[in-house]
């Protein structure tokens, strides 16, 4: 295979396999014949089954869990597509490393490692790399204004997703499962650009207001983004171009984290449209990356349920949430974990020695 | 105040007081403070106002958890309402003393006891009432059939409430969270009987397939339901006339553990059908026990969320589950303790010295 990308990224592609769809049938009979109702946990036995698939186990692990929040920052920002200003980037991550926001209480809750990437912030961080949870590896401060030319180089968007390969890959012998976070003033603008050529939708279809934009300012993000891809026409059937014209450095981490996850057979949790964006991105260049995302939640965010429905997928939370960081999907990692215990600690009726249900050939599978 | 019903229940009822406004104004008050975009964290935040207003503080206490599946048998099943053998409640309790039910699997996952209570079973249980985990207090073998008559007089269903105001009390002192659970073969019969006279709704919308009937056996179940409501004429204005015509003892047990968690002034997470219609004849009998309710799950079962809706409860879960056994309500106690974590780990904008949004006055309450 030539080398398309770089060895990092090539090398893991090539070890991304789809998930196992032997595994997956074992799952599905012995979860058709547990003692309940037949298909009764829904969602759970859906994704107990996927567990089984992707990590080709009927005993998936995913007890040790590892939060990886990638921060960058946007030069489209200088347009007025957000309403807080670009230092809360640098606020944001010195208060991740603190402890004291949200995800840092998600994280605990759910007892998930965390570490933040500064894959491109536009502040100074130099006195919080002594923090080991940080990690530097900053490509530039921040994107170029993609409504003027394009956010980056294709060079800085392969080292982009090579970041998150790098992390991934860093995690790998403490991790079971993986969920995927952002940090970014501005990144729902990018997203939406993202999520609209890789879904093939209008741009105003899938963009939101983000931190709060009141109407008039939504308006001008639509405008703004809508002549942004007619400037940089990112190229729908290649992810990389997407990311590169339209994309943003932590987005590009984001999608790194996946395919790294992906590459090891191990579920990760994507967050919200941040991360749905780049699961996109994932899955453009690795179609097979798909079968190890699990859905955390959906946003409020309008691209966000566009998004995970070009995915074929279904989020496990639907909680009004829009905060990003990783918080929806790190609380859907208890979910995740309920999933794996319905398919191995609960008794089928045979074992349970419970009856049957008077028409068993009636069942059929409601999934 | 005369005794209207027994002792036991009458000082239960005069306990109950409404959640403090002044605690949910302190709590809101806070939660807008914080660090992320306006209200981002939805439904977890209107949740932890909810949780400060109803333990009165400021730091709720969610940490121990119990789950009671209360278990009681129905005549009405000899009209073909289900398709499980009635046999299986008692394969079931004993299932859950042996560890082996979904209830345990997600009782073990959220670190929450569980307790399972005969409130009624038909069959006989004897060898298994030395499990320290099992009460008996059996009312009766079963409820009567209440196609042909009430399903229990009137004492019967105060002393079923009494059996769960009972548990309540003797768990809080290792109690701070309550989830209610149930098992009873057919008891989708009298939840939808019960829903839809309290929500004042047609039997035939708020009927269900419950365990899996066919289009033949759901027309059928309707059909007894429609005659059964007819021949009893429930009063909708007294919730324990409702559950002694149409209801069952594992009903009135979840809706007297109800009632005594919210004397108690601790939250109690419902779950779904069979325990969202003992919820409406909880606040049928105590307005004010509604306060200390959160509702863990929506059901498929189509009388569900009318019920949640006649409540005003937004389930913090919809994972397509049919279950029942405290499962749904198990799993959203996970999502319950995030939503303290919500409110006691996150640190407001000045706390963490974060820039706020150019237009704070521009901020308004989603919720």
């Amino acid at each position: 295979m030539s080398s398309v990308y770089n060895a990092l990224l090539d090398t893991t592609l090539e070890t991304i396999i789809p998930a196992d769809s032997g595994m997956r049938q074992r799952a599905r009979a012995r979860l058709e014949e547990l003692a309940i109702p037949h298909w009764s946990l829904g969602q759970l036995m859906d994704t107990a089954e996927d567990l089984a698939a992707l990590t080709c186990s009927m005993t998936p692990m995913v007890k040790r869990k590892s939060i990886a929040v990638m921060a960058g920052d946007h030069g489209i920002v200088a347009a007025g597509v957000s309403k807080f200003p670009q230092a809360v980037t640098v606020e944001m991550v010195r208060n991740f490393l603190h402890g004291k926001a949200s995800i840092n209480a998600f994280a605990r809750h759910v007892g998930a490692d965390l570490v933040v990437v500064d894959a491109g912030v536009a502040g100074d961080l130099t006195e919080l790399y002594r923090h080991e949870a940080l990690w530097n590896r900053k490509i530039a401060a921040g994107t170029a204004d993609f409504s003027q030319g394009p956010a980056m180089s294709r060079d800085q968007a392969i080292q982009s997703i090579e970041i998150g390969i790098e992390v991934a890959e860093h995690l790998a012998s403490s991790t079971d499962l993986y969920a995927t976070g952002d940090m970014g003033i501005g990144n729902t603008s990018p997203s939406s650009a993202i999520i609209a050529t890789l879904c093939g939708c209008d741009i105003a279809t899938v963009t939101g207001r983000g931190t709060g934009l009141d109407d008039e300012a939504l308006n001008n993000k639509i405008a703004v983004l809508d002549r942004a891809l007619a400037l940089n026409q990112p190229n729908p059937d290649d992810g990389l171009d997407v990311l590169a014209r339209v994309g943003g450095f932590e987005i590009g981490a984001i999608a790194g984290l996946i395919l790294g996850a992906a590459a090891q057979r191990k579920p990760v949790v994507i967050d919200g449209t941040i991360s749905t964006a780049a699961a996109l991105v994932a899955a453009s260049i690795s179609p097979a990356s798909r079968d190890y995302m699990i859905a955390g939640h959906c946003s409020v965010e309008p691209g966000h349920r566009i998004a995970l429905e070009h995915l074929k997928k279904k989020p496990l939370l639907d909680l009004q949430m829009r905060l990003g960081e990783g918080t929806g999907a790190a609380l859907a990692m208890n979910l995740v974990e309920a999933a794996v215990a319905v398919l191995t600690q609960i008794a089928t009726f045979e074992e349970a020695c419970v009856s049957q249900a008077e028409k068993p050939t009636n069942r059929e599978h409601q999934a």
